[in-house]
């Protein structure tokens, strides 16, 4: 048996693109002066990867949990449970989480503002009018976020995420009476309507509320989901594991699989982060860890708002970190991927495969040279999907057991 | 969420091939002069595709449905349902159908003819003395096709696909008793059995069979399928769908899926059809429509026949076909393949993977020149599994939905 080696996976959230016309048909990152992902391409092995699925447009959350090697078919049924680990709150299997807006809605429940004018202070009291509530043999717990948002933890028997959103997704038309979306749903619909009334309830009195124009006065739940029983990635993987990760979703999946958090000052989960920081602190972690995540938000955003050149300059950015961090570094299988595709064309996600490269010093090297989404279709890797691709990294990090003898 | 685009799926039924010594090695693909298929492979991504399965050979019915997304391990039990569609008979879930021949056999039941002299006059008169009769609590339904052609309908409760065929596909040798493949099947091989006899009784008074040399006085079943439960193409993708196609058994595929069939004058399902006419269809059906299959027979046939020259001209005929249609279309996602190899030099379908392109002016595109299968071995596609193709299509159409959020 060969020595164990450690794993850093780097994920460019979103950094998967088609031709851009303000690219003359390139994509951002063909575009990019990006001189240590193509050092990885020439020394590596590259690929392209369907994260969720051939055709599938991968969400944030299904294709992180794919990417640690959890089957989103399995583990998935809503974003909820990932945000409100995300954002501390401690979850348990059998309890079902919703993301949540502080709302201004009229005396006939129609909503006239889903974020209540961007409320940003005073949410901590006016979650303490709700936290702690009892409905029937179900406790809710509560917790406030960034400016209006919010997360709800139903905890009791007989839960589940068939349900509706309460939140309308919309201005100007009433918030939604719950329903259950198969039988077993039904509980929870009652718990959750009647949460809306109690908690609207609650708020009406908060003197946070008196006298606004845009009183925080209801909940929007939406994205519910049941907090999976998932094997802890360190009891699986046999790996001491961490991640260097800004943004509240993808922290809630890495401390669903057990991946210890590596707290970096001006980490923002923005565009704005300090890229040189969480490279370092990243390499920092290797040298006590065996697996590192390393996440990258910036890309992503840059796609929604159709902004090429903004996708561009933040690949740069990364690659810099990326260089100065880990340019020499023998003893780690670095892989260098997306968690999906967000071409600025599109403004969203889309089910472009995103390009993959895997590279270590006593692995096999292809002959691709650049690191995009054209070349990495050239490579040795060819095809892979997003689920097989934790098992394929610990592989190359000479750790996989042997399937018969 | 980017605008929805159109789909056109052009299938070239057994256009795979393998090396062929009177082409100097090349396959009928690589030998034609197909510059319209040159410019998707250009201007689009390139792969192989197994229709049905790595290592199978597929037939025209199951690649046909694994195209149109359904997978065919759970859908197809046997061809005859298909053709009975296809041939415009009303099928339901639960009916069991066959293909059957008109035949002649002697009075200890060896058959004499399969084909009955090859009858093409009076199959009419001689289909009404069979179609109606009861058979205990089962409806016989029974319609001549294209001369010593039939399709056989058993509608009723408790019937199975699992049964034997009555056709020994040879003459000489006695009609088969047809027997149970599973316990299921019992009730089906009686009254398929007593079908038989009862047929023969029929057939033998009839007028037309009167002084003839090989009166058609028996029926020989073969290929029972049950009519499977599939949901409408339209339903499951939320598009409004046609097919340009001639040949029986696609047509009842097409229509299985809910297709609208587009008949066009002049398209035979032969090597004789009017190419021009039926691209110049689909093009017209993808401006009310927004997807819409097209499908050409001719290469298969020139395969079965071991005609590397009229493969290689049936090619070109198709792409002069094609260039004229769609030369300059940007509103549409073209996907190029077949639904299997047939090889001339096998004479027969073969499980060799069949080259894939996609193309649109907003997808990428890779470094692939021509359209062959050892070109399209090297593009982005990779490896494709026939099942996962229109998920594919639908992706690059940007009409696929997130899985997450």
């Amino acid at each position: 048996m060969s020595e164990h080696k450690k794993i850093l996976m780097v994920i460019c959230d979103g950094m998967g693109d088609r031709p851009c016309e303000s690219l003359d048909g390139m994509t951002p990152l063909q575009r990019a002066e990006a001189p240590f992902m193509d050092s990885l391409a020439k020394n590596g092995m590259s690929g392209l990867m369907y994260t969720v699925g051939v055709g599938r447009v991968p969400g944030s959350d299904t294709a992180h949990l794919a990417l640690l090697g959890y089957d989103p078919e399995t583990t998935y049924t809503g974003r909820g449970p990932f945000e409100a680990m995300g954002a501390g709150l401690e979850v348990r299997p059998g309890d079902v989480a919703f993301r949540c807006n502080f709302a201004t809605v009229d005396n006939l429940g129609v909503v006239l503002d889903r974020r209540a004018g961007r409320i940003h202070e005073g949410t901590e009291e006016l979650a303490k009018a709700i936290d702690g509530m009892r409905i029937e043999d179900v406790q809710v717990i509560f917790k406030p976020g960034v400016e209006h948002r919010a997360t709800l933890l139903l905890r009791g028997p007989g839960l589940s995420s068939h349900i509706t959103d309460a939140d309308p997704h919309a201005d100007g038309v009433k918030m939604n009476h719950v329903a259950a979306t198969k039988p077993d749903g039904e509980k929870t619909a009652r718990i959750l309507n009647i949460f809306g009334q109690k908690a609207m309830a609650a708020l009406m009195k908060s003197p946070v509320n008196k006298g606004k124009p845009r009183p925080a006065n209801a909940i929007l739940a939406r994205g519910g989901g049941a907090v999976p029983h998932i094997q802890l990635f360190s009891e699986r993987y046999k790996m001491k594991c961490a991640a260097v990760v800004g943004i509240t979703l993808v922290k809630g999946i890495c401390n669903f699989a057990g991946l210890e958090p590596i707290h970096v000052k001006g980490a923002t989960g923005g565009a704005d982060t300090d890229y040189d920081a969480k490279a370092m602190a990243a390499a920092k972690a290797l040298d006590t860890h065996d697996f590192v995540l390393l996440h990258y938000k910036a890309p992503d955003l840059f796609g929604h708002d159709d902004n090429p050149d903004g996708k561009v300059k933040a690949i740069e950015k990364i690659d810099a970190a990326l260089g100065k961090a880990f340019k020499g570094r023998e003893d780690v299988v670095i892989a260098l991927t997306a968690d999906h595709s967000t071409p600025c064309s599109v403004k969203d996600h889309s089910s472009d495969p995103v390009p993959l490269v895997v590279s270590a010093p006593w692995l096999r090297k292809d002959r691709v040279e650049c690191f995009d989404e054209i070349s990495a279709g050239e490579g040795a890797l060819g095809t892979v999907q997003g689920k097989d691709l934790l098992a394929l990294l610990i592989g190359c990090a000479n750790r996989a057991e042997k399937f018969g003898a």
